[in-house]
């Protein structure tokens, strides 16, 4: 096997797919990085088993062949060398030679024989659609951040891709907040299908600035993201997603508009007083004085209350884990957004304020004595 | 005691402060800042008992008295108050309301009978330098990383500030390597000084762009920095610093001349194959073909060789670790630099090519077989 490739090309390539290597897996063939030509195509594809990625080189010259390398020796070797310069690898046996103007290595790999089987997809069968790169990041921002970390309960630590009444829809939950968006209006195939939360993280980090279109493919056990010259196939979580929809309110006794900057500001001032109460803080209105209050809950450092005047309709009060709030605040992107509240347990709904059911955020209050 | 000042003015301060009381100190008041004002002058102060720094803030209005608040919590409250607004710190007893605007905290405070006494140096008696902050800076900083961790052998922990021939040197080693650099030519006091190097490395976090001169006084056991309103002091460890001109070569058998940017990427390129060996990397002269060359030893990834061609008197081979070589590679200024080598157990020379004895940098090589 050998390659010649522009320094910028093979760091650029390596940068992507070395991260799913760097997992220390058991297997430690999976540290590494396949290299293959086939058909003059250069790809370099990692995997952890759980996910893989490939990432299609062009290569100025090559010769067919395959051979694997550390992930980690690679990649950092290649970023060292000059920018803009050639580098060229070539296997002799299992020794790999780099070589790049006057800088060379011999690095010691592995035969690929022992590389495990790639997950295939039959594209001709699979359900496809294509989307805009920033529609496809905006809608995936909003929602892979509340699924769970929780392995026990697998199906929550991934995004739920589901089809209802024709579009296509995203959601995750980790049992305490929920976010849901469409993803897509008007859909002719049915999907239902897990995607574990960390290929989707691996699909956002591969998206660069001259990327305009991602194509995503699902069939019966797996998905495909392919992003120009890099291919992301993922096992799908095995499991049922809980029926969400009907943890979703379908009205609230009342909803409070705000500056959404102001908002997390006191947010953050509140969360400071609540670092060892698990980040408790009491939203309140105040229909008298028609005040939005946020105030730490009761500690040791002291207390924290602020004040929003705004429209208050009734008096409420309900007890958030502010990291949630300040996730959700983080990601909207209207200058004001939506606070819908009915009693102290009921779940509070965040929104953009100008939201047309595009997307939903619920987070359940803490039950405080 | 009531202070009223912007929030850019006290949130700058409090973030030098703060740095030395976030220590998680086992003597808790240790982790709060003291606030004080005695006779309108407003100081803010933190200690980890080694070293104390004050800094004097200009505030607009302010009443006499002192508090301690919690360094980590007041800090962060700060930080997220609007820019530009007026912040007013109050005491009611050890309460401590914090105002800004709409914004109102109550922070549970600490009498500041309880914090500890602060260390005093009589000005008139001390040894006083003044300098420009930018030779400070430079000088310190080419010597402050070759001190040691090593807390069994106190003196190597910190920077040995002495006078020689009426110059005063500052010099650091770790027992693998030693700087030593001419800091401020023809003084008059004598001074023989050892300054921990964690000490130093506030002094310098706590230089800012309108920093343009340092004052620095040292008394028998303590030294004190003074840039602008900050004042830092530290108290000087005790114990004798090696004899360690002895250890700087008179003069080696051959002195090499390399570009230093070619230097330090073929040393990061070696030293990417010599990840767990130590970081030893092996650099050879060639007579012969008028060739520098630097490898890695023997390892399990492969082997790495680089060669620049440069000319050379005789031949030479020494390991060294590349850990070392590029630590002061990369505080080195010219375009230039010379390695000096004798045998290959005699230490390494670097220095910048223009050097005219200003700064000296050794390194010992390891013994291989």
């Amino acid at each position: 096997m050998k390659i010649e490739v522009t320094q910028d090309k093979i760091n650029k390539a390596l940068n992507i797919v070395s991260r799913v290597a760097a997992g220390r897996s058991t297997l430690p063939i999976l540290n590494n990085i396949l290299i293959k030509v086939e058909k003059k195509k250069v790809s370099l594809t990692a995997t952890n088993l759980d996910v893989a990625i490939v990432d299609f080189v062009p290569a100025s010259k090559s010769e067919d062949g395959e051979v694997t390398i550390p992930a980690r020796l690679l990649a950092d070797f290649v970023s060292n060398l000059p920018k803009g310069e050639m580098v060229e690898i070539k296997t002799d046996g299992d020794k790999v030679n780099i070589k790049s103007g006057k800088y060379t290595s011999i690095i010691n790999g592995t035969s690929a024989d022992d590389y495990p089987e790639l997950p295939e997809i039959d594209e001709k069968k699979a359900v496809t659609f294509k989307m805009n790169i920033d529609d496809f990041k905006e809608g995936l921002e909003g929602i892979v951040f509340a699924s769970s970390n929780d392995l026990t309960r697998p199906a929550l630590t991934g995004v739920y891709f589901n089809t209802n009444d024709g579009d296509l829809y995203l959601a995750a939950t980790d049992g305490y907040r929920l976010a849901e968006r469409k993803f897509i209006s008007k859909i002719k195939s049915e999907v239902e299908a897990i995607v574990p939360a960390g290929s989707l993280q691996e699909v956002l980090r591969s998206i660069n600035d001259e990327t305009e279109e991602i194509e995503i493919l699902f069939d019966e056990s797996q998905v495909r993201f392919r992003l120009d010259e890099i291919e992301i196939t993922s096992k799908l979580i095995d499991g049922s997603f809980p029926d969400y929809r009907q943890l979703i309110p379908k009205k609230s006794d009342i909803t409070v508009e705000l500056e959404c900057e102001e908002l997390i500001r006191v947010t953050k001032l509140a969360a400071l007083f609540a670092r060892e109460v698990g980040g408790s803080v009491i939203l309140e209105t105040n229909k008298e004085k028609q005040l939005f209050s946020i105030a730490s809950v009761v500690n040791e450092y002291g207390e924290n209350t602020s004040e929003i005047e705004t429209k208050i309709d009734m008096d409420v009060k309900v007890v958030l884990n502010s990291k949630y709030l300040l996730d959700v605040l983080n990601i909207l992107k209207d200058k004001k957004v939506k606070l819908s509240f009915s009693n102290k347990l009921d779940p509070v709904v965040v929104k953009n304020a100008s939201d047309k059911g595009d997307y939903t955020h619920i987070i359940m209050p803490l039950n405080m004595k």
